[in-house]
């Protein structure tokens, strides 16, 4: 009812607020005997955390992440796994102003429609902070889908303003071209242009949108489900769940719109005893039922709402303001917003896997 | 668990194929004492039949719904509706073919790695005709939210192949000029350009994509929850576990990859004792959550998958054959694709709207 | 959110008023593969349907179910099966007195209070007539317990009013001895007993209330899950949610309220390669999850509120007055309660039986 | 799908083993602007906690919550309350025999049967350690049920081994007359009695069921759902999903079996401009649904199941033993057990009240 709990199997409850004494996660329906400890969350952890380069915000968070049920002797128990995350550096008098002033492209104005109050810290629990469990629950269901499914999910950054990464073959991206470069494009030469658009945007006081890319491979035909579940339907909520989100497609995306079924269409082909499709147009999913061929998606990102230049805005009460937002943000969303997009795609690949399996 | 309920407080219930005795729809959450009978969902079922014009197909089935529960008296009683729809004009002699061919672009082949069995006829489940439970559902949830709640939703065609309507101010745009031609598209130059398409495209026994866009206003502030459920992400959910569509964006969608913050960010404004924005690229969501001015989206939907022409396919053992797909099936799913989306709008908003009714 | 729905893999949504046109349920999560047809439901539905015999109501209803969906060439396809059951004998003339007057121990009153409006027709969405496609969905569990989980059960009248009966093993209860009397009592001296004691009853214009005992066979160790959806837990609810049911104990039930621990602990044994208990006082249940033993548990359903002699009660506007219900109603509930009391049971157990097996 | 979640609206989720690092539950659906604070919790902690009197265990928790989220400027923001409760005192060398053998009456055999490994430590996620979060959420229930809905809920000990409390009027039990006493038993005699028969039955090295009554009083007539969520049927099943409870009975309960029609109907009778019915059979439900009268119902509780005298058992592998279960524990459960029972019937009534209030 309150949209704080995601996924019927594998099943994620969330609590926190950005500024409060912390995040928490309950993760059930994790099956029982998965090996797993706090060092399996941290990778991710650690790539989704503010201040690993120059080109992300430097709130300094160790985000260290603590099991506190459902793990026994280094393994799961199948009953539910509780993770916490204490908000180390809340420096709350950074955000004394917002408590008046509506910021432009924040929720600050529809959480005091909503709930006619708010705890106005950071942007309490409509911050980007909230994702910190989301990534430490999706470190799990990765785990899972690897240990158990032999599905692996890599995301990056596809493009960013008008530099476009060139990636011909989205099945062979690793995780090592990604991490290569702090902007998470395993293209280096426009990696490279990123980075220089992001420091131009920065200095100009301004941030800067972009798309980023799922690819997940290794997973079998079958998963999804046949009218409101569908796989590509969950994906789509999975991503727009995600802050500053404005956009998803897979696939041939919105390139359909102007294609003729007969360019369209994947044709069958025999692939030794197995079926797949020639090509991949519809993105491993038919149906709204994966196919068997790898999954593909990319998600639209809007540019940082939170600017260190004056923007005309309201009070509480309705009058007019500007304001200034100084807090520490990242002027690109996009290679932090990487690991996020992983960890949801791994929540809904999870959850339709044992539901599958329940078959 | 196998995805065939819709919403936690107004909620959808479907079941049936299309070819069995009948679709039905159990819908819940509808509140007592709405005004309602078989003829309120009549003019949507209308929409959405097959045989209605020249470019969509010529399958005629009646599509008259019987309530069956939950209406006394010619009011509601808050106790769950049914809806009865028979399939009148079933010729399964038209689908033997794909007992044994998977048809490119359906969900044949995924559906049997799925379940292991299927009814083939039709399509069975993944066709197209499930959505006719979802219309006349979605018709309810229309009236309620245009009698309870003020909330009006349009919905037309944005785009077929490479013709693109204009539409200035889609919070402008009429019931009456999306019907006033078979394309469902409001502006006529375009309208005219899109008939002429679509007919060349069946000339060719091809097929051809495009893209819907829905409007809704009178939608308050407030609805939507902050995490899981953000009413962007329900939204895209919905559009998604409708057939064929590839991809969803709001407000400035796509465009934001390349937008600076500084142009992007919407300002506040007073606007008399009411606050909203300057301009609307949030499409109408901020954190997720209504802002009170219009919502906008689009869908990518991608060209028929049923071809009259011959297609390279597999037979279910993996041999390689053709297919020709003779059944009747429109060139373009455009226009009958309209009354789907604005249902699974209204199912949504319908939803959410009761959400925050119960805080 | 309006409790129309019960269970999460094998699960069941409901509609329909006593005198509505039908009564409807979708039966979501059946495994595909499953022999189906009408004839499996009929059988239970005769069981539960009035004017069998001449100690329960004449209402003639043929309760003939129409299978709409989820079914192909005789098997179950895994999609939602919608079952229709119209309402044949509906002589809405009988109750034109409730639409004023609050029945004693119906739920006219309560229902006016939390709807404001009420179909009141024979009790509308209140009355025990929307059982019957609980019964019908429950034949459907039944048959996926028997043939998939060799998991049997079997319900008896074991008390009504002081006549008890006397079943020293409930493990060898069969059908056919339930079947065997009117009155469902598999103590052929009890029934008889029984039998008139409810004939004494109707000719004193009364009714009277009674005890139904319920054995589920081959249940396997693990069902139900730790914490809120202990198979107790759900069982309970399943019982309480029918009408007429004011209690509900398992094994030892309330004797356990003067027992000691020593006497009342059942302890483990072995058993060829297995582990049983001794005793079974625990009813089969531990922990809330079953253990291999028979499952065992009694509901006290409550004397017929509907009664053929004058009732002090009050009209809608409160003012004081009689009232004689001067329907077809049993004097008993408890013959006609068996089947409903198997069908819930089977609903609970197949659910968790599914569960357990996605895990 | 694995039973850690509760309630609809307010909603309930738990998390934590006995002997793990803590217990923690997320309580979502809070509506904004209660004041709350940890003091809240405590009294309630307290009267469930180990130790607070020679009859219950010894074993001394702190037992003291961590509110970390949904709490600012001490009211409830309307997003979801983690609380924390750290186990403090956790002796896990007490545990080590019941890694190899099962303890007739626990969970410990029908765990492993069901995920096939367990966190044997003190019972793990079965033992009743888990209830300190029900316990801490069900205070915030509580409090919300007073401030908003004038709902008081006091439970006690209506009945230990043969010694029965004489309590007139369930409606005027005061929460003071119940902690009169460390047996949690308003009737002083009968308490002096029930104390007696503990400190014999622990003399003896055994243990003593009892029943519970718990009555509520402010419900609004309206609570509850026809069908499946019968407002009896969720309290049912709040109960069952309490650990040692073997059966429950609301109003006239098992009496009902004995009862005649005439006997049992409650009348209605004009209460100013209110209506009520003259006698309370119906322990405050028809149909399910609240008739705004007093709630009363009772719970059997079986004694507990951990002996310090031997009893026969088995090991994991099958081979016949004995165990003395040498821990600290409480000959008789029902003390420590009303406020849990208090706890449940809170999280119910919130759940269901706010329900209603959604429509």
């Amino acid at each position: 009812m309150s949209g704080n709990t995601f996924g019927h199997i594998f099943r994620v409850t969330t609590a926190g607020e950005s500024h409060g004494p912390a995040n928490i996660a309950i993760v059930d329906g994790v099956p029982p005997g998965l090996s797993l400890s706090e060092d399996d969350l941290q990778p991710d952890l650690d790539r989704r955390r503010p201040g690993q380069s120059k080109i992300v915000t430097q709130r300094s968070e160790a985000d260290t992440a603590e099991i506190l049920s459902g793990v026994f002797e280094g393994r799961t128990t199948g009953t539910p796994i509780a993770i916490l995350i204490r908000n180390d550096d809340v420096r709350s008098k950074d955000y004394s102003e917002i408590r008046e002033k509506y910021r432009p492209g924040h929720a600050d104005f529809t959480f005091d429609r909503k709930f006619g109050f708010r705890d106005h810290r950071g942007g309490g629990r409509s911050s980007a902070r909230e994702t910190v469990v989301r990534v430490a629950a999706g470190a799990i269901a990765k785990k899972l889908l690897q240990e158990r499914f032999g599905t692996r999910i890599v995301g990056w950054v596809a493009q960013v303003g008008d530099e476009v990464a060139s990636v011909p073959d989205p099945t062979s991206v690793t995780l090592d071209a990604v991490e290569a470069t702090p902007v998470r494009c395993p293209d280096p030469d426009a990696a490279a242009r990123m980075i220089v658009l992001i420091e131009q945007v920065r200095a100009a006081r301004d941030s800067i949108g972009g798309i980023a890319q799922v690819c997940a491979t290794g997973v079998s035909a079958g998963l999804g489900e046949p009218v409101f579940d569908k796989l590509k339907a969950d994906l789509a909520k999975a991503m727009l769940s995600l802050p500053a989100v404005l956009g998803f497609e897979y696939g041939a995306g919105f390139g359909v719109a102007t294609a003729r079924g007969s360019e369209n269409n994947d044709a069958f082909v025999p692939d030794g005893d197995q079926i797949r499709t020639r090509t991949n147009r519809h993105g491993g999913m038919l149906g709204g039922i994966s196919s068997g061929m790898p999954i593909t998606f990319r998600c639209a990102v809007k540019p940082t709402s939170s600017l260190p230049q004056p923007q005309d805005t309201v009070t509480r009460s309705g009058e007019p303001t500007t304001i200034v937002t100084s807090g520490r943000h990242d002027p690109c969303l996009l290679p932090r917003f990487i690991p996020m997009a992983e960890a949801m795609t791994a929540l809904v690949l999870a959850d339709h896997a044992l539901r599958q399996a329940a078959r």
